[in-house]
């Protein structure tokens, strides 16, 4: 492969063309005509199905349904909810005209879909019997960027999924909070193979709208952190505006009690800056479109019939055990233009099946992750493709789960807190829970407060800015 | 069921309101706060999600990708190929601000993403190893109704799926046009149920920007033709103001040679007309998110868990077949309003399992199309209830060919032809090709060229209109 298709730059020396070259180069996306938008090729769509696919089974087993909603809500309708308006109006892109016409309301295309949600909502629900409504949406949301763009980090329309949900008791609604932090994570550290930091936002940094959010951090290599989702409690904050009332058992008239959630493909985001290397993308196993790739190699037309028809055999078998597997029988290229890019691609797996190893009834497996090669047997192929996908899904967990406790560390001292931040580190930190202390540290630092971990309750030490009684440990940390 | 909340139209009575009850009262579809959109309830987006599975199963073994494109598209890019922008401009929705700031080019909402599509192929298309490049996007498309609006018929913004793809020869293109269409009518008649008239469009009904337009033509019981879907041979109109350019194997430059091709949840639409009755939605089994229903009848506390697990036995039975089965537990509703609701909601077969049946081991089993009751050993229920589920598949579909055989109907003579129009008959009548005489009946009768059948060719008779030679025998009628 030349320079010029190959990835350029190292991933420790500069992290940010690193990261652009790999989503470009690996085909993953492109940049759109407009600025802040991007276009998602094939190989990059189908981390994000493989992701939904995952995530709408586990929704639909807890017992949600999807649906649709258009992406045009009324000026009136978004602004119905205060400061929620007040959070996103200065993102919104506005549809003004239809045609040569002027329309007699201004349409905003949707930053999310509480508003327009929560006025069907009120519509539908009538009694107790109508509840819990657990209903999501997989679409997308526009928020117009100003800061520069980054392919599935900051983009102004990004593809997500928004679950809003009505329930007729708090506790109910709580618990779904809960529940579905529970399906994202499953969902992040065992397939995407990320390991998470969970907890509840600060109230400065919570969603617009809600009582309190609960996120889910990861920590990526250079020591930013990135918010992977959010579910929030919403309490009665919509049910009020937009009258979400139920008749209950004894007939009364009550409010519904409501939660939102979202994750989007900043998903693939992570995973590219957690486990790419300097050759490019390494996917886990698990959301790889491809699993393991089969380059046949061969020097004659007489060798590559019957290497074809052996590689041909390995895909058959491995499809057999539920394998994704592609056998890359293009004539025009070479064997080693195609290793370097289906590394490139991040392909877990790599077999290669030449002319000696046909004779020995072998084949060489290659590892993404580790470049590992080793010989193995022909019938052994199954069973230990299917145990080394399993081992690379293992190792590229162990791995970063590695990175996210050597870059976090304890701190009590402000001068200590600026010194580690420096280093890229996330920072575990007392604080006094006054919003104070936290705007001090963002404006000085840039830092902010990531992630208040569950149980993260301290009453012992001392607030890392104003002395006073700590409430909490929290982590602090640049994010994206 | 109360009288409001059932269907209370006949369908032969008032076509037209007996279909919105459907939509709204079978929770398909509901409106959205602006005028000319629609949203899709669980019920509903089930159905477009299994036609979703079923057609992209098929494109994919067809060699076919899934990609993402933005929503905005920016206005040159939009005018970039003359016909096009001229056929779409006055339905378009265009965003003019960002927040509080005006933008410094208006950005149009998608009708469609052909441009978008191509000036970014003409980035990725370098040499003939790139070819042929075959993606489809499933998204939906926004085009502002100034007529009155249409559940899944007539939306400004409505999901569907486009494909784009380019080829080396004007042949491929072709034969990619035809394979889709292909696949297009092996979904809509096997498993929508529906059959179709495929053929041309004429040059005034083709898309704007092809060279020409397949097509595939229901016909709904009011007599009015539907669209089903197109495929569009584009051939280089789009390449060359794009610069889609590929090095062939001989390292010369050529245009690329291009389709695009779609279907809407208009498909929804037709099958609630083609199939529904009075008492409401009637679904082919192969697109029923629930194919069957099981409702446990019970008068005391004791009768109902011997009948429960009777019931969750049986559709543990079912389920091991693949069969998609839900049984109604809800305690606070009568087993008569249960059948009623699931009637309206279409499920094609509904069980039923009470104390009687229990004691001979029996169920009785209920068919949605017929309203037949059988009763039926326990033990054979999986593969009577399989075996039925074809039946009802086919007798939908028959019914179907039956209706559309009844209303077709041929005419040589233009008095003729208006009598069978007001008849509400789709009417074979052989035409001269001129646009002319297309137009004159179009202004006159309100009635189209729905389609030109493949091998339609015929020069033995008179055009219905001018009476010089004919050159085809086409399909005219009126639409939605």
């Amino acid at each position: 492969m030349s320079k010029e298709v190959g990835i350029t730059v190292s991933k420790n020396e500069n992290f940010s063309e690193w990261y652009t070259q790999v989503v470009l180069k690996a085909e993953l996306a492109d940049y759109a005509p407009v600025k802040g938008l991007i276009v998602l090729r094939p190989h990059g769509y189908a981390i994000w199905e493989a992701i939904k696919s995952s995530l709408d089974e586990k929704l639909k087993k807890s017992g949600h349904e999807n649906g649709f909603m258009p992406i045009l809500i009324p000026e009136s309708l978004l602004s119905k909810e205060k400061t929620h308006f007040k959070g996103f109006n200065p993102e919104v892109f506005w549809v003004t005209h239809s045609g040569e016409n002027e329309l007699g309301e201004r349409l905003a295309l949707r930053p999310t879909s509480e508003t327009l949600v929560n006025s069907l909502y009120s519509k539908w629900i009538k009694s107790w019997r109508d509840l819990p409504l657990k209903i999501n949406f997989w679409n997308s949301a526009l928020r117009a960027e100003i800061k520069a763009t980054k392919p599935f980090l900051r983009t102004s329309e990004y593809l997500w999924q928004e679950g809003h949900t009505v329930h007729s008791t708090e506790e109910e609604a709580e618990q779904e909070v809960m529940d579905i932090l529970e399906i994202y994570k499953k969902t992040i550290e065992e397939e995407l193979a990320i390991p998470l930091i969970t907890g509840k936002k600060s109230e400065n940094e919570k969603f617009v709208g809600a009582v309190y959010t609960n996120t889910m951090e990861a920590i990526m290599p250079d020591g930013k952190g990135l918010q992977m989702g959010t579910s929030h409690f919403l309490g009665q904050n919509f049910a009020k505006p937009f009258e979400v009332k139920f008749l209950d058992k004894n007939n009364v008239e009550n409010y519904g009690w409501q939660t939102s959630w979202g994750v989007s493909w900043r998903l693939i985001g992570a995973m590219i800056m957690v486990h790419g290397d300097d050759r490019g993308l390494v996917m886990p196993p698990k959301v790889a479109s491809i699993q393991v790739v089969i380059v046949p190699i061969y020097y004659s037309g007489d060798d590559r019939k019957d290497i074809i028809a052996k590689a041909d055999e390995a895909q058959k078998r491995l499809q057999e055990k539920k394998i994704r597997v592609r056998v890359d029988k293009r004539d025009e290229l070479t064997p080693g233009f195609k290793f370097n890019e289906w590394e490139m691609k991040g392909i877990p797996l790599r077999i290669e099946i030449g002319p000696k190893d046909l004779a020995k009834n072998k084949v060489v497996l290659v590892r993404r992750d580790t470049q590992k090669k080793t010989d193995l047997q022909f019938d052994k192929i199954d069973t230990v493709v299917a145990s080394t996908l399993d081992e690379i899904q293992k190792n590229l967990f162990d791995n970063a789960k590695k990175i996210l406790k050597e870059k976090t560390t304890e701190v009590d001292d402000y001068e200590d807190f600026k010194t580690q931040l420096e280093k890229g580190m996330f920072l575990k930190a007392p604080w006094c829970g006054n919003q104070k202390c936290e705007e001090k540290i963002k404006n000085e630092t840039g830092a902010d407060i990531r992630v208040i971990p569950f149980n993260s309750e301290n009453t012992e030490s001392k607030c890392v800015i104003c002395k006073s009684s700590s409430e909490v440990i929290v982590i602090f940390g640049r994010g994206y």
